[in-house]
């Protein structure tokens, strides 16, 4: 399967009065990192993604993170970013935070493709992730 | 003009690693207490007068805040807020946020109630302040 | 085990463009949600269990979070957290997210009880959760 | 005067419901590219800047923005930086937000260099921005 790669160099914003990342900061960060290895996979921003397979987003059922290794403002991270399971309408994503050559954060999701609902416009439903996308992501 | 207050305990994801608040977040804050303003002057949620008055929001034009008092992690504050200014489809907020009976923090805004341009739906264009909005607001 | 609950209100920065909560804004809530059972247990915020107790925090281990029904700009959601196990240095936190009488998600923490290590004031090292926060949050 | 410029992406949970920035994110942004600003000029990270310099850091008094158009999810945006005034110990940035060749946003602030203070180290005092750190952000 395909990874993505993020350098992310941790700001003073992100930290707390312990001077370390604030945790629910990562999951801003994987958030970005799961958008970002679509975009590897099929050269599109999610915005283009949801338009041309209308769509409606991939929205998180379940996620896991460890935490080994704290990190500091100032300190550099890379965070990379696979598939690690691809059903008919979900997939598995697993995010590893890289210090140096060290793992510092294990993380797991669990998202589901949705669509709007045939019944009812204001509900989402789960529907099949197109053929092409999971070509893409299969590298 | 109304005035509506809202008391705020500062938590530790609030804090930076000087252990103050990252003047960011209070701009979060401040944003929620102008759509408090208008739920106390309207009986509104902003999500319902969006559906009431069929228009956008009221996006930001021009911000500016004044820091006096640093407030630390476990500090409460109170923010008022207030209208200081009502034009017909702009409007001026402050927001004071007091520390006990000091003055920590002066915020202005300018907002500018918008709907959809009806030329091009992906566009905005101001639009007057429904009069009964303008009423509430007036107290 | 003591419950400690806390009504929140849904706010428009907490939502992202498809209108329901970004989710890693759960995270930030849980951690306020900790830190309020410490309070209601002990009737010490945060910081001031830091100064009696002589440690530095509970950072983070091991969090998940399974989310069952997504929550809306406008809405109220009530989340009950308590400890579910105590060890010697080391706790486990549930969150129950209720959406009226439905769970919204269920989110679980690890966390450990730290300290400044002995032998380098820029590490951190386990110790025992003293015996009268035991006895607290024991209820 | 010195310029930094950094390119951003506007990811998915920058944007609120109305598929825009929220503008709270914008000042998390200018905060890190005011950090940016002094690593381009002397080449040490924030952190390593204070400790150095033994100051505590450069807190806002001042900051406003003016927002002229809005910026999406998937849009890419520039943010130059640089000092419009340098004073004994305090100074003023300009942060200016580029939408292709289009001013997005104007943003100033105004900050003060401090440290603790001789007779309180919970106070802060302004102390002189240090000759060199001027020489470098003079270019």
């Amino acid at each position: 399967m395909l990874v993505s790669s993020r350098n992310i160099q941790i700001e003073w914003g992100d930290c707390d009065p312990a001077g370390i990342v604030w945790y629910p900061r990562y999951f801003g960060m994987f958030d970005a990192c799961t958008a970002g290895l679509f975009f590897k996979a099929t050269g599109l921003k999610k915005i283009a993604l949801i338009d041309k397979y209308d769509f409606v987003g991939f929205p998180m059922v379940d996620t896991q993170a460890k935490f080994m290794i704290p990190s500091k403002f100032g300190d550099e991270i890379r965070i990379d970013t696979t598939i690690t399971d691809l059903r008919r309408s979900s997939f598995d994503i697993l995010h590893t935070v890289m210090k140096g050559d060290q793992i510092a954060i294990e993380a797991t999701e669990t998202r589901v493709w949705v669509g709007k609902h045939p019944d009812d416009p204001d509900r989402i439903k789960s529907k099949p992730i197109p053929d092409d996308v999971v070509a893409a992501l299969k590298g």
